[in-house]
């Protein structure tokens, strides 16, 4: 069973509370076990983290990297600042989604740039935990064509 | 059955021959004929459509914001530039999902810009006919879920 | 009796149905009718066209320009991108009259730059169908004017 | 019968010695009788002011907000930095009219902007002292529709 | 004998009327018979064709792109936004060659941009019908070196 | 008693009726009863004036120089363009201190710009009058401290 | 008592020898002293925290949010680029007031822009230590404003 | 004698106490003494004012225009913003030339533009009050030559 | 036999061992010749010089200039920025031709800016020695013209 | 033996895998000991740490300025966007170098940009490790100076 | 009797028939001598050169430094990007005023930017050979003032 | 024994007397006999040269392409602007290493761009004589890698 990283940035962990008119109003656990579950269904084995650090998701992207696991990527604010985390997702060689829950682009113009997008594989925006559940299946896709 | 309108912008006609480096080596026929397979699977009639003028891809917007009909759009070139394209999209009602086959992030700067996102409920990039395949998922999706 | 062109650009022949709220509710039949009856009032001949298709709108330019006609001109979103149509009103000799329906600088800051403007006799924007009759009324003097 | 001032701002005291092939040859006198002429077969008393002063022409703004008063409103150079004036005229409640005798867009960059016209009802342009009537008659309809 | 395509923009059936100050003053049919006629000297069959549309001039460009045909091309106002046309463009595999009456240089400011160019073989403006005449040498000349 | 001058600019004259949701409902007047009580209760003999004139404004900032009175300044509409004003403050010598009502950063861009703010030693917005009342007591404090 | 968190970002640990001629000489626990004497007088239980890593500040601004404490916020370096910080200030709901020590208007460009302030309650810059003592007033005031 | 004036814009009048080390110690008195008397030693009837007012300022253009009087013009602060006072200097017919006491370039960047130099004869800046002293001569010597 | 000058700036003595991928394998001693060939065709006396030197360059111009001489120049890098060059071209009175070995649009973006192209009567880019063999041509049909 | 920081920032640790072609295939525990074997050679006694965390560099950064510890520092990403490094940096008080393996003037725009190096003593780029060890040498030699 | 130095810039060598509407019609020797003259009469023995060549104006600039020599500088086009003009003028210690025979700034946008501007003691524009007089007066006044 | 050119740019033959505290206090003659000896101690037969003449420098290049000699370039102001002497570089086949004496990021924003820095090997700035002494050190490395 492939095993995939789903990897949020700062503030996701407030999903549910937090402006629930924008991302909806399930909470972060109810996205994990979402993630858990669909990844079940497409035989990858799916584990989600969250932070608030820039250099805890590095390390994460690190870990990702050396083996080569495949990774969705939520990088929140970050997606508009951190070069950092850019760095790190260029040395990503298995897939990397970047995924975010609303459509960035219909909201304050900072949000339009990504500094990530360049070095990502794929992009899915706007459907709420649905980008994820797309993204995972994008995933096992890929997957499934290389084995084959 | 949801019927579902899959309409294409300039130049996709000529998938296949075209930078196949970049958009890979299936025709839009063969696009076409996925899209419909995909949509079968889901209980969508998909209909797929290519035009290369401007004018043509508005009047099908029209016809999809008549009839309520949920679009998938790749306005290939016309994404950067066409105001009377964004105009059109701001009529649906029905979701609409903008997809790319490639990741214009990862291309020239001019392809960094976007003036129909703001409008799109989501947005799908990077991933070939995978792109389309999602999209209709997605579309399955908000459908069932309006019916429930 | 003068004849007069009013040419109305893309997604105008939605009038009624399109965001009413922005646009008001009277469809583009119905703002036909008022230019022609405003016409007559004037002593003018006013012939209403619209299209979604540019090089259509360039061809309609092109017929003005040879028969000296002038124009009431409403370049919907063209009139942010479309050097062609700018081109084309380069070659009118008589009135020229650009309007729109709603005031573009209390809008998106895409609709505050106006390629055409700089090519026109006035603008007139921001009073619903009011804007055609005043630039009908505008003509109107413009033709007394130069046969006096 | 209603009230309408017709408020011009800085230079335009000059008119008619005044580059008299941008703004034509009629004198300031006469432009204010023309409108008052004009009110009078709208039913309209039109009183007409010109100033030099920022603090002057606020003055009579607050003066119209006040009372209500519709404005047709020339704010001449202040159109392209003055955000007191547009402040004042944020505060009107009753149709205001921003015009122009000549095309601004026809001139030099810096009257490309205007800082007041996101506030204004409605914008005309370019036609001379025809500017300042047809706003008049378009006031004209705006207190007949009220009335209706 | 090589077939070579001479496709023309927006507005350049107007040649003659349009401008002559900028444009000189001979016609498209002219302009189309002096092609010819240059082209018969240099052993090509030349085919001149204009058109308003744009999605008709990109049809054009895939058509010379499946026959492998040389162009030269005057995208006339698309040269400074149709990113469609530009996308054509990167379709051809023989040479192309941008061609301008003018020297677009020496105009406004929005004529200094070309999205068009940095796809050609080359580019030859400002010698009136002399640029397609020399662009057709080149041709030839680029044919030559081919056979040889 | 120290003596401090409260200085308004453009369109504060006009608090209560003007936009309350933004400003707050409180009269001008309230708004000087305030400040005069507040320095009370601080030992500062305070003056509010209004004016709606730039040069009125830079003449009392001129009085201020000259005097080494304490200055507290919401200099309105001219924060974002008034060099003038600027270069009077340029010449205090006594403490200034910019107030605003409520928070620039929150609204229109041209608000995020002050031209004045270089220049002031401190600068409070955001709380209505309560900014004033801050003010008032930082120049208090200053006073104390340079008395100390 | 209510509750209120003063959150300094990077580097305010060190007040005193870091450039004292721009920061003043006092210490960060100085500054805290302060911040809770002042909060005393005013009927607040002060808690004063410093961070460097922008995690932590993020985590604290979250508490703040479950808590509905008030907050005064000083984000240092992190004003000028962390939208994560932005993101995580956007969620809380009882008043944030930014605070500087210097006016950051008087310095470097780049301490011109503010990613947070959009999303504060108020501002107060340019005072010392003061800015803070003017923070905890003006909260001190909201808290007995909304208990009335 | 031949007639100039000397028109001086805002927080001119306060030459000599304003920051000596940018603008020298000499009061505008002085200035304006030592005008009238470089004047004299030239033939010309030279008039001295300053003013804080816009509005004032915009007022003895029209009279300079008027009388087609040469002017020498400081206009301050107004130099970097006043459209209303570049659209009076369009108007004078006689030789007007602007004048700086110290040289805008080598002081803040919002100096370095003047929307009054591209209608001016000539500027003279950085010399003091000699600015004044070469600007007469200047004058004085263009009066000799429309009198040879 | 009209004389022509061929003037060649700085770096393209080095052609051949230059970057071959870009200008071709081609030397200078090359290119001069198969310019005095193709000149001596059209009945041409050419002229070939080539510099490093900025002000050599300019002395040619002038040179070019005092005789009615027609210029092919290519300035190279000067293209980019040397105002002086420009300063040059001028004052020519005789056709001069801008030429360019590779098509500057293909390249890095500072060669996209040509500060002598708003004052050539022609550009001919991309076509190696072909684009000095056309720019011959083009003066020759010049001559031709004049003459005639 | 005077002790020196090496400080390395962000995505460094992961030298040798990561990207070669551009940072070489030297691991950070390689350069590290190299860092400490050119320091032993020129009396330095060199401390080498890498950390992915902006608050952990910057706490290493006070504990240099406490101790007045020379450092070389390579911030890595944080060079693009850490105002908070930056501050930290300017409390530095011995000389302090930034280094980069690669040269960032021949990389992604982004790049060219260092929020840093207006604060440091100097920079060196391009050389591998060989940056390092110039940067060490640097710094023994400031040290001599300031012994001397 | 004090030496100055009038250093002419590119291009000034043709004066007389170069764009005489622009620049006059009197030549660069009769400029020579009008600067001789002007100079004899205030008591200064002027020297005037002119070159085409960058590296030879730097070398005057130093010898200008050396002897400490005061310079009347027209750097014609260098103005507007020569970096290498600007560091020689900042070695200057005598006075050096920058001349233009027109006025720059009623010009093309290429020449409102002065690189060398900053760093001169004053500017005269706008009047022919007049700036040249009246920068030579400026320099005999401020010669006797340090005499003084 | 490998030789190395040393190029200096334009106006560092003033070293010494020009900014002591920008530049140092040793003049050329110094830094050239310190650069011979450095090169001695490392086997480098080091040759010093400096011009103000762009051409000469673009001269030096080329003599270094040729003969494939490793450079120090040092190009002063034309780093800023001169693509000329970009281009030059860019031919070199051997390492050439930029330097500068102060820290360029440290001083004004013209001198942070360079347009020579992305074809450099590597750059070393803000080391006064000790950037030269590094960089040979460099070469010298770079020498002996090769020949390894």
């Amino acid at each position: 069973m492939t095993r995939v990283l789903v990897l949020n940035g700062p503030n996701l962990g407030r999903l549910g509370p937090r402006e629930p008119h924008v991302y909806g109003s399930g909470t972060h656990a109810e996205l994990a076990a979402e993630c858990v579950r669909t990844g079940s269904g497409l035989g990858l084995r799916v584990e989600v983290r969250q932070t608030d650090s820039e250099g805890e998701l590095i390390g994460w992207l690190h870990e990702a990297a050396d083996a080569h696991t495949p990774v969705v990527l939520n990088p929140a604010a970050f997606t508009h600042y951190s070069f950092a985390v850019r760095d790190a997702v260029a040395m990503l060689s298995a897939p990397v989604i970047e995924v975010h829950l609303s459509n960035p682009h219909a909201r304050e113009p900072f949000r339009h740039v990504s500094v990530v997008s360049p070095l990502v594989t794929a992009t899915i925006a706007g459907l709420g935990f649905g980008s994820y559940r797309l993204a995972l299946q994008a995933i096992a896709e890929a997957v499934a064509d290389k084995a084959a």
